[in-house]
């Protein structure tokens, strides 16, 4: 069993485990949510009980890791955003102890995703990819020439923060008109409740998805496809945001590709659609216009499946300096 | 003389051409007017001419050619913006004729320039280097994990068509926004020419630089400096630009310098103190509030410089795939 590889992915509202076999496929996995309010040591914990239940250290080559940032990179103390129990908390060092002998290595967990879309996903095959996550923030990473970029802190990819609209809202960065200001889901929502829209209105949205009548970015989705005139202006704002900013990154980055996962990408047409109006209306050099857009095929697996790539696909994915 | 590389740099206004030794020092070099109008051959002749007086085939280890864009890279059949007399022109397949056995390369122009100030200039001991002209036009280069990045066609580093304002002038591209509809010479002297900037006409100015009284990019800066309300508030409107491309790239690519060159990059403080003014509201992360804004140090030697380190330091600056 000494191919096999250790994921773990560290989220607000999950911790997963996995092991991955040397073919890229995850084997068998497991998530807790997370300890809300956890201090340190219980969130730790938490993780140390998930592992165990995973794999011995005898009986992996290596340990993959997936975190919300931020983080020192690579050394990896962590400080993930929805996770105020860990602030600089030496997450890969403290795996490393438990795992000796092998190596640990961590990354953001959207550069998981996106490692795990170019390796495995909607990416194989394009050399210069851009993977996105859209959800409650939005992130991603970059592969170019074949390999991922980490810039020079281990944080290049983070499309959240290239600008959209100069005048645009305030960001939680302490930036404004990020694209995460304007598109993530709960500036979204924010934006939609201050138009009016009343989640589970619509007619349709409210026979078909009684159960979910909260605020959140999926019943936006959900009563965007029901026909609510607000919660689908609301999509239309987020796709062309995604679509703009995919414009910029790929003249500066001349990309094939753009993958696009996360809870709003479930949105489909409804976000792809003006997503893509509005990308074309920005991409009209010859080599500009040949990007394509296309859906994440991983789902939830990818942030694992991305972290054992830091181990096991070395070669294109881990290249501290 | 066998460790020498032929440097051409290929401009809507001049040809250049230039030896240049190991160490990345530029030896000798000529310059000739782009002949105006030129059809394939007389350009292709004009070429010749500059460069059979630089060096002979058998005294050079390779030629190094930067080129205005578009091209097909790395084939080099070059298409410049600006001299319709060549439209798919075989420039590099031309010129590897006449030196036969010795690696003929070629770049866009841009792209030597980055390549130029990562290698000898105010990029040095970066990693992770966006290097920018601002003239006539917007371009870059960017060098990612200290390798020159080239993305899927050769046209990674194209920062003047990172959108710095969806709602924003229409660009030559055919998109709307850019970058370079905002801060390019010829569109900031439109936008002052309709605000009622008159060329020169600012008292000190009009002392100072009578010479120059043609509206271009450079009158329109003179004229700021002199205290224009006008032409300040044009090199403001660049400088925020500039500044707001520069905070999209880095969060793209977690950048350490970047680099800014070219006719406008001469203003000095009109356009770098607003330029860094939009720059730090927009980067706020820790990682992204690290970048830093440079003048480029190369002059127009850059061009030349950058063309041979295609060839003198290919380990960094060429890797075709």
């Amino acid at each position: 069993m000494a191919d096999l590889v250790l994921a773990v992915d560290i989220g607000g509202t999950k911790f997963a485990a996995g092991l991955v076999g040397p073919d890229g496929a995850l084997i068998s996995s497991e998530r807790v949510a997370t300890p809300p309010g956890g201090d340190a040591e219980a969130l730790w914990e938490t993780l140390v009980g998930l592992v165990d239940g995973i794999g011995s250290p005898e009986d992996v080559a290596g340990v993959g890791i997936g975190s919300g940032g931020p983080m020192a990179w690579p050394s990896g103390e962590v400080s993930p955003l929805n996770m105020p129990g860990w602030r600089g908390f030496p997450l890969r060092e403290r795996l490393a102890g438990r795992f000796p002998g092998v190596p640990v290595r961590i990354h953001n967990d959207a550069v998981c995703v996106a490692i795990a879309e170019h390796w495995q996903g909607a990416g194989q095959g394009s050399d210069n990819m851009l993977g996105m996550v859209v959800s409650t923030g939005v992130g991603g990473g970059l592969i170019l020439g074949g390999r991922l970029i980490d810039g020079g802190t281990g944080n290049a990819g983070h499309i959240g923060h290239v600008v959209v609209d100069p005048e645009g809202p305030p960001c939680r960065c302490g930036g404004r008109g990020c694209l995460e200001a304007v598109a993530r889901g709960p500036g979204l929502v924010e934006w939609a409740l201050f138009r009016g829209w009343t989640p589970g209105s619509s007619p349709q949205g409210e026979g078909l998805y009684r159960e979910e009548a909260a605020a959140n970015g999926r019943r936006l989705a959900l009563d965007a496809a029901a026909g609510d005139p607000v919660a689908s202006a609301a999509m239309v704002r987020a796709g062309r945001a995604v679509g703009v900013a995919i414009a910029s990154a790929t003249h500066l980055c001349d990309l094939d590709v753009v993958t696009i996962g996360g809870g709003l990408a479930q949105a489909g047409p409804l976000l792809f659609d003006p997503l893509e109006q509005a990308l074309r209306e920005h991409v009209r050099l010859e080599f500009s216009s040949r990007v394509r857009v296309v859906p994440a095929m991983l789902g939830q697996d990818a942030g694992l499946i991305g972290a054992a790539g830091l181990i096991l696909a070395a070669d294109r994915y881990w290249a501290p300096r």
